[in-house]
């Protein structure tokens, strides 16, 4: 590497920083605490109890302090692994499910740790502002009119390679677990609309995209997810926190998310962040 | 919000996504499995467990697949949190540690949940490249002259708010845990040098950023904790994988790191990654 | 061993493991599940999700199952270790609470691998069927009135060594966590007044022995376990199902549990049983 | 219940504590602790972290401490419940494993909450003090013919409903888990000699009962798992710690082991003794 690369490369670099540094970072992930609202089929979701401890031991000395976390792949703000679901023991992409792709241990194809590093354009389409209502009700499956309409009135166009987080406003009673599982998610006429545009992700502000106790006379139960992970390969964020993000009026942005490398899991937790530059 | 105003933001934003397609994206994170090397205070370190697993349940029928993490969250590459050290009972900033912030579910105060989104200017500091040596040896501490000569070699200087990463070679050596625990680390005149350069965050491709057996005659076990998280609250990050990254032979880059909101956990896993603008 | 003492152990042996097929074995153990109720400290109590499934792997193959447990040591019926109390600082018999007693990973003493196996005579007293209600109510405090007329209403007398069964009715409820958390206990004067009979251990069908909610002036919360386990280092078992032994209309038999071998572990899920002889 | 019937239950009950008091118990569970020898398949087997500490909070406090328990099911001494094998998709008698049966929390049948608490004549078949040896060697297969002369020499005879415990010497290397782990086991021809007898369950002091590399050319891996769980519906408990019992010379006593009523678990942890009677 030449001295010279190093200059440009930092002069560049400096005024991303300095991009960055102008610009606001919202965030989209719900904290993690024990008694966050959790699907039962991931009961008991996020637990954490803290071992090592900051005792008086004698002058002068430091202490460590470490826990130990117990957590279901799908509690809080998540991402899909592809791995996730199946149709008659198959994948996406056409990966039937053998003994020696799913294991005790998790799976040795489309894991976690198969997702790339997102640095992608992002989309908000708030449905409840499309449709003037505060928060959509109880049950309420997102149609893909809504999402059009969304488009529409916020001056967005879904793009391929998009990351599209859709709001149903769910969220904003994520501190009632009871209230937040019972909220809107999205209907499968509206992930089909999604899938036509080729994103290269899909998030909501609810606990499972799809509303959990629909069933689809043709694809049963979580159609969304047979649309969008099964059939597209697109990945599906769930608990998203889009409250603020929604209020700022933004509905274009740099989105950023970093899923961890868990070999072999059906999902991750993440922190994405929506930029909205300067 | 305009229409005029997405529609410019549109257009920086296209620049951007279009900068981050073309920049060079390094992993800094390992991957997450069982039996990755594990400091023992932190046994067994991460465990997953698949119990929701995909099967033949009728024609056409989606299954889920789903599992348990159980994980010490000093495991693989993670941040340590400001609660994680402290001295005589007391936390950086002064924080004392009560039992109203020491809690047996984490802390009220300093905890993960509350390191910000991280968008800033990374640097690599290369010390066997700087010295000549394929890896640093078993146990050897990091000197100040050390990422002195690295700064001059490689033709970086380290500077307020930034994140520096030292490579050791450690790292190279993960996948075998007797020696990768075994290897090099950060001595404590190092840390006091990066102290006084007021990075904002510091890592190193080793266990422990310290030498975990290394006894300060003055500060004790790991003293780079005591100097940067305790006195300064400068963040460390361990375990990086810092391989391809110093391969590559780029010594300044977009730094990007999103630890989880863990509420009062004192660290999360975290995947780095390393941006090199084209 | 000569073939004669053989020979006399097998005729005493066979005598007694007929005494036992021809005996009444209740059970005082509730069924471990996924939802069981749970003083909230112990949250999420018993979790358990199996991994190792058995699948279809080929002609004559044999498959083993298995899974994981995590678990809170006072989840359902369980044995509290004398570790598992403290008053400033002091455990019973005077142990002080050190760092070196008192680690990350559990107690070098008075942990629950020093709990002996228990074959000892067991008395129940049953409140409800000496007061003449069919269950305590709610937050009720058992006191030693209560106790001394269970004992005289019920042919028994509680002596030194005994483990004394108290009956409040809560148990009754266990399938509904809310109506069993909310239930009766046993008040202080009541602990007194076993302390002053010193028996072995003492134990209830509700979740804590004490009131959970009950604040004694003098003593606290948790009152009998001041008084029986650090003053007297007498055993607490806790989430007892004593209805089936209390239908059956006995309040003397031999009272066996075995604790687990938990080293430094705070208590120890237990089966205890309820003999009683023909 | 008359006063009478009371008296006559006491006096006999009272012989009978007088019985035990008198006798011998012998431990036949390991401690648990953190680190001790685990077979692969169930890594890392037991973990104990305390999170609620004592701490100094004030004149007169008292304070609990408790924790939470990670486990496999199958480390340290436990017994194997029904539903641990499989052979083609079908259980001990004839149970086909039906996504109803199997599921991600356990079994809906043979589950470890169907083991009925055992008071049974146990006998032990020490096989290396009727070879000769200190101990069998690594990867030996006990044989039928071991175990007739084993109930030759040590003058007993397995009877129908007998527990019975075989000694390989294999525990008394339990704190060096290397060398535990490749000690000896039970061969299938040993295993067959024992079903023949009709035994309630069989136990012995090494990882698997069977040698886990072995290989039956008929039966596969872990041929006596076959032959007894599956084919005959005997209980075998593993990793029992038969050394204090063989050194008091004993063969013949009363077994107690009472396995957690764990709903659908693959097998339990317990704590069997060996009362040997006076």
């Amino acid at each position: 590497m030449s001295e010279q690369r190093t200059a440009l490369t930092g002069t560049a670099l400096t005024g991303l920083v300095d991009t960055f540094e102008r610009s606001a970072v919202f965030e989209l992930e719900h904290p993690r605490y024990v008694g966050a609202p959790i699907y039962p089929a991931h009961w008991p979701g996020f637990v954490y109890t803290l071992h090592r401890h900051h005792e008086a031991v004698g002058a002068g000395v430091r202490t460590s302090a470490s826990g130990t976390i117990t957590m279901q792949e799908h509690s809080g703000t998540h991402i899909d692994a592809l791995c996730h679901q199946a149709v008659e023991m198959q994948m996406f992409g056409g990966v039937a499910v053998t003994p020696e792709v799913q294991t005790p241990r998790g799976f040795t194809q489309l894991g976690a740790e198969t997702i790339a590093p997102i640095f992608r354009r992002g989309i908000l389409l708030d449905v409840p502002a499309a449709t003037g209502v505060k928060t959509l009700g109880p049950g309420y499956l997102v149609t893909a009119d809504d999402l059009a309409l969304a488009e529409r009135t916020q001056g967005v166009v879904v793009g391929e390679g998009d990351c599209v987080l859709i709001r149903t406003g769910t969220g904003s009673s994520y501190s009632d677990p009871e209230s937040y599982l019972a909220g809107a998610g999205v209907g499968p006429d509206a992930a089909r609309w999604l899938a036509a545009r080729k994103p290269y992700l899909c998030g909501a502000d609810n606990v499972a995209f799809d509303v959990p106790e629909f069933n689809d006379p043709e694809l049963g139960a979580l159609p969304c997810h047979v649309v969008l992970i099964y059939e597209a390969g697109i990945y599906i964020v769930e608990n998203l926190q889009l409250e603020d993000l929604a209020a700022s009026g933004n509905h274009e942005f740099l989105f950023v998310c970093l899923p961890l490398k868990l070999e072999g899991v059906t999902g991750s937790p993440v922190r994405p962040v929506a930029l909205v530059l300067p």
